[in-house]
């Protein structure tokens, strides 16, 4: 056993370099702040339930410290996610986000970029109805005030920036010329992306193909992003598709 | 290098024995068929989102197939998650669980036990508000006919049953002399154990005490039970409980 050990002292080493990085990499990432922006709560008019889940999961795991908002304003509609079909009911976006952040969320407009490391915006339809308007108006669509202002202010002070799914075209509207990823084109396990690339592409900015797995770091302007749910992937393949993402966020931070 | 792979053959081979064993875990959970009801979503008045969601990651880490259900009832109130307060408003169960199920969701009175290996139930004041009514009755609340006909067919069958958080309460209603976990007694981080606890005992029950990062095995019965969000612990720690119940849930599959 003694020359087994002794032996394989390289593994040993080995082995002992990689703990001592995992070991760096938690403790550089303690005390990272992470605002975590929401746009309601259910893939058809709120934020992906799964997605801001997977997030505040890794953030979590990263040794994050995290806050939770969301602008005060009314949904866009309310789809009944049973039928797949808008009802007539009216609710509000804080109110509802307030359910994936078990109560405990502030209004948008409180949100101070001074303090916080890095923001992340997951997707799901509601990034796209209620942060912005691509919904219906693709890239003619206009920006929530509130959300551009935060982006900007992060863009500004060099903060990195994080966004899934359908979020990137946040980034893509209020930054001409960034990169972003929102799939693979040309791929059926990824049927809207090559829409919504070539949108993003005719407003100026990149769209770099990369699977479920990968994150797009795009240095210059610090964003992350990656496709979670534009892919047809299991849903364990989207949660470390966003870990990715999350990780590269607090390397950044 | 030669050398030091030669003596270091009993560290490969139990490398590939690991390897060996994660191979024949995940493809013996291959084809598992498993249903999950769901109690509305959000912690207050439905099932608790991020349990839910984590459930769905680990039983997709696991290769099993997976059905979701809910009963098509009006939930006992809607809470205002932002306020923490009830509003006047009215939601029916099955429509929100659709938002935690992307709109793949049935009746939870279509649900066949024969077309399943196991049912899993996640927590949040839903299952004690609209599965049950533990949350205004405590240990004689009654048990909603769906649900308890559901727990029933599952036992009969000698199918594994896994419930988190509050809904182990569930099982300690419809199984009289069952063993569950709600977490541990007489510790600051499970405030409401204790009390949860006493009751499942004087039920004819017993409450055992595990962490949050452990299940519990009832093998005579087939139930598996964590505390989840009964823990105050960071959320990649209930993250983690659950994928310890699921795996347990896969196992007696």
């Amino acid at each position: 056993m003694f020359t087994l050990l002794h032996h394989c002292s390289r593994n040993l080493l080995t082995l002992r370099t990689v703990q001592a990085v995992n070991k760096s990499y938690y403790s550089t990432q303690m005390g990272k702040r992470v605002a975590v922006v929401l746009a309601g709560c259910g893939v058809f008019d709120g934020s992906e339930i799964h997605e801001a889940s997977a997030i505040l999961v890794h953030l979590s795991r990263g040794g994050a410290s995290v806050n939770i908002f969301a602008p005060n304003i009314d949904q866009m509609h309310v789809v009944d996610h049973l039928k797949g079909e808008p009802s007539q009911e009216k609710r509000n976006v804080l109110v509802e986000s307030a359910r994936l952040a078990r109560g405990n969320i502030q209004n948008l407009s409180k949100l101070s970029v001074s303090d916080h490391d890095a923001v992340i915006f997951p997707g799901g339809f509601g990034a796209a109805k209620n942060l912005c308007t691509w919904a219906v108006q693709g890239k003619d669509c206009s920006v929530n005030d509130e959300v551009k202002a935060t982006l900007q202010a992060f863009h500004s002070a060099g903060k990195p920036i994080g966004l899934c799914c359908i979020s990137p075209v946040l980034a893509a509207k209020v930054f001409p010329g960034c990169e972003v990823t929102v799939g693979v084109e040309k791929d059926d396990k990824y049927p809207d992306t090559a829409d919504t690339a070539a949108a993003i592409n005719q407003l100026g900015c990149k769209h770099v193909c990369k699977s479920v797995s990968q994150s797009h770091v795009d240095e210059k302007n610090k964003l992350v992003t990656t496709c979670a749910f534009m892919c047809k992937a299991p849903i364990h393949e989207v949660f470390d598709g966003i870990g990715s993402m999350v990780q590269d966020v607090l390397k950044l931070a």
